[in-house]
């Protein structure tokens, strides 16, 4: 495994020139699609009640970590004693329009989801394309070609390979992966032992959504930016740190599970922090609650949102607002969580939190927004290095 | 394993009527997208040509057989010794206006990618969905219900399940699958052994496309049945067998490569038979070509093809008119050809055919039709059984 030679930093401070590509000035990525990103899923309640035609069992409905959210990853005890089949897959629509960061986010997102389990090593990946029927030759060639990059780029951080895939074409420009890993039985974290006292770990801030309709606000002059007095730089920042910040592998924080002794983890993507934290909840051992007590945003998001009607623009501060390849969250004890945030930051030089915690409960299951939500703003910490 | 409740060969034959499943009556699948099966594929010079970003060899472009056509499907050795991860994925459009067949279908050609390797024990399947954004609810539910259904019923028919997989909202109908197996060396079969003095061998006869779009005529009364003055009885016939044989796994035929000791094998679908034989050919160790002398063609598409623009419509006769779910191509001994054919005919009740031959070559490796080329027209079994 070796650093790409394009640095994610620079390429989304630099932001993606069409004309340097041999696109048109007025290009955009994101117009080959009506959908962003991981906004783009059938609703979850709809998606369960179609499941249930496989009411024999035999479709097993487990996500993430096998804890019956819906379809998307799996652990298949294989023929082979002690391994395992762990496998997930994912695709969406382009939310940048930058194609190599769209590579390299697709893969991230993929792949975090054996990240959630802590399944760090990954065995193959396979790369899903829809190739937008209105991308003639020059534009097809260079944000496909861009887009193989990206996603190839991630894999060699992942110290995994792209070793098959398919493209087909379509109305929209679609973008999506397979990971999988044979893993064995202690590779994979079991991720229903959370108990009472335990807090919960965010490894990346929420706010994602936001982020990114507001750049779109701003990009395609919808009047939304100055109808709300927004300001441009602030979103500009945010957009740039977001984008940063969903190109980032989910792998460290998925080894430090190990070592620190996770009892519950989960990926944070479309149902949004809370839905996640719900899901995850629901399928512990033990009858608990997950109670979020502090909200680490990005900078200016909370500040959009506020500003929105009902003063919770996209539902931020109800904590269903969408990510996309968003951090982990984390239930564990309190002394390895302060140890695990330690060690994340050192090696992925972003920080962590603890945004809650973990309580018995006599009544359902589930994750619930605390009264005394503290927010929290999370500065760009790509700017600052810079500075 | 046990065979699925809903019959294939009455399904097919009874029709799809949208009525009966609450459905509008003009209410037609393959409306729902602009493209039909494998003949979506972006074309195979494009991919190629785009694929060279990975010029490091990082990105293994392999198909079928690890044999260099494109992304397809994958062998991946593993950490675990002596084993590989053999994995292949595939997503096309409807083709068929039932559902439920669609879901067999959809499921048969994913699946099919592994047993031309000889794979026969799938340890897992993902499906994956883009649901049509102008689905409703109720045909929502029911197309996708019935989808589901189908692909659940072939996975069984595979002796393997669907555990997980993706759905996202898309201007189309996208339909697709993973196929998964964690495989011994010695359960995959070389694929690059053909000989001078084998024969090749067909387990389905070509002509999908012509059935399919000469049904598409008929029910959309484009006015092009009647312009070549085609017989509608025979062109619903030929529908109904290509849709069974569509539906039809090629595991018995990926089982016997062994018992018969192939030395070459793929399947054919979006490049037709020629196209696939010419890309296992170039494949080959040992300088060869491979000859087709023989064409099984659906009973009366040689007719429609014949009357069509150049005597050659959907260049059936040239050998590249696309498959979906075809049969596999084979190369192995005279010999046990025979005896492999008469097997695979006793276990899944249809026929196959030896349609050509290897021979060495001084020149370029490849596949050509021979100018002595016999057209074989396949009648229907399936109706057949029925009288």
């Amino acid at each position: 495994m070796s650093a790409p030679a394009i640095s994610v930093i620079e390429r989304a401070l630099a932001g993606f020139k069409p004309e340097d590509h041999g696109l048109p000035a007025d290009f955009i990525l994101t117009k080959l699609t009506a959908m962003k990103g991981c906004g783009c899923k059938v609703p979850r309640e709809v998606l369960l009640e179609l499941l249930k035609t496989f009411d024999d069992g035999s479709m097993v409905i487990d996500n993430d970590a096998g804890v019956g959210i819906g379809l998307d990853s799996c652990v298949v005890p294989l023929r082979h004693k002690g391994l395992n089949l762990v496998q997930t897959t994912d695709f969406f629509y382009p939310l940048v329009d930058d194609p190599y960061l769209m590579g390299r986010i697709t893969a991230a997102n993929v792949l975090s989801d054996l990240y959630a389990m802590g399944v760090s090593e990954c065995d193959n990946m396979l790369m899903l394309l829809g190739v937008a029927v209105e991308l003639d030759g020059v534009a097809r060639d260079v944000i496909i070609g861009q887009f193989m990059q990206g996603f190839k780029d991630n894999a060699d951080m992942a110290g995994t390979k792209v070793r098959g895939g398919q493209t087909v074409r379509c109305p929209w420009l679609l973008l999506g992966g397979v990971a999988s890993s044979v893993a064995a039985d202690d590779e994979i974290i079991r991720v229903d032992q959370a108990k009472p006292g335990d807090v919960l770990v965010l490894t990346k801030p929420i706010g994602g959504q936001v982020a990114v309709n507001s750049y779109e606000w701003l990009k395609k002059k919808t009047g939304r930016v100055e109808e709300l007095g927004l300001d441009e730089c602030k979103i500009l920042k945010a957009f740039q740190q977001v984008t940063v910040q969903m190109c980032r592998l989910n792998r460290n924080a998925a080894k430090l599970l190990h070592k620190y002794q996770a009892h519950a983890s989960t990926d944070v993507t479309g149902f949004g922090m809370l839905g996640h934290a719900d899901n995850l909840a629901r399928a512990q051992k033990e009858q608990v609650q997950f109670v979020i007590d502090h909200l680490p945003i990005i900078e200016y998001m909370d500040e959009i949102a506020t500003k929105m009607p009902n003063g919770n623009g996209f539902n931020l501060f109800t904590g269903t607002s969408a990510e996309t390849s968003g951090g982990l969250l984390v239930a564990m004890s309190l002394e390895n969580a302060a140890e695990y945030i330690r060690e994340i930051e050192m090696l992925d030089g972003f920080p962590a939190w603890i945004i809650g915690r973990v309580e018995a409960t006599s009544g359902n299951r589930g994750a619930v927004i605390s009264p005394d939500l503290q927010i929290h703003s999370v500065a760009s910490s790509i700017h600052q290095q810079l500075n």
